[in-house]
């Protein structure tokens, strides 16, 4: 057995877990966490964000040398010329990466080695929203759906349990499956 | 008056905008959009996205001559390697742009000018919630705060009205701000 093996799980190192877990569980206020972005407007439906500091595990982390920066931009149909991907399909990557992340945690905790992970998104959007040609519409999705395709070293029903289990504790999921308020005030 | 002064507001082209909303109004089906969204998990806390096809106005888009890729990490303190932003905070940077979109698209319907516009963003997340360290704790954001700086060619009152109506009718702040139905299926 390498030194690999037995340190690690899923990429996650063990005792950093057991660590992570035992450190909340002894001091509640390190789970709390507060993040941030920051965007600017360029032309039309171009826009920029920088991301990089939070709060965390009692502190402001400065553990990222630079930010992090995005583009979100519109396909010509919807007015734009493809300067980046557009919000609602940064919303799907977002919410592709933490089903994904929350799922291969809690493989870890469980002790179940996962082989290989993918999942495709799709959610609908009816423009009638956006546009305020018709107030019965929602704006935003009605639906989104993820197909995960996924190997483990477990039977069939543990890996079933363990989807409904990362569904329910993914942050992003519950903050697109539940209402969270938005304050939005101009400063 | 030169040429781009009169055929495009906030870097929208007019005439473009005009076309759009007639042929949905002419054949609302028009309006329905499906995007999509591929991930790929890596290890640990990284996996990445691709995303370049979707459907809308009627047809398969094809003017993406190639995907746009982005990068999920998480920071040491959340057992990564910070190989890139983390899901939490994608989504702000999701919600940051298409509340900005929303607001530029329906200035320029109103025929108000936007000279300058830029957010701030954050939102509190209680790790206990992810962890499954106790099951009364929403694993999403509590709350998302938006701090909006914009400078436009019209009153504040125009402007307040203007913010309203854009968190209103922006397609990532209804899918956050309202419950919306997420299917994760194994295929």
């Amino acid at each position: 057995m390498d030194m690999q093996t037995r340190t690690t799980i899923n990429g996650l190192d063990k005792q950093q877990m057991m660590d992570t877990i035992a450190a909340i569980q002894g001091q509640p206020a390190l789970a709390q966490f507060r993040f941030r972005a920051r965007n600017r407007w360029v032309s039309g439906g171009e826009n920029r964000s920088s991301i990089r500091d939070f709060y965390g595990a009692g502190a402001e982390d400065s553990s990222r040398t630079e930010a992090f920066e995005f583009t979100n931009g519109e396909p010509p149909v919807l007015l734009g010329h493809n300067e980046g991907a557009n919000p609602v399909e940064y919303l799907l990557h977002a919410l592709a990466g933490c089903v994904t992340t929350t799922l291969v945690l809690h493989a870890a905790a469980r002790g179940i080695e996962i082989r290989e992970l993918s999942t495709e998104l799709e959610g609908d959007i009816d423009l009638h929203g956006l546009l305020g040609l018709d107030e019965g519409v929602v704006p935003g999705y009605r639906e989104i759906r993820i197909g995960l395709h996924v190997k483990a070293d477990c039977p069939d029903e543990e890996l079933d349990a363990l989807i409904e289990y990362a569904k329910a504790h993914s942050p992003v999921c519950n903050t697109v499956c539940r209402p969270v308020p938005v304050a939005l005030r101009r400063v």
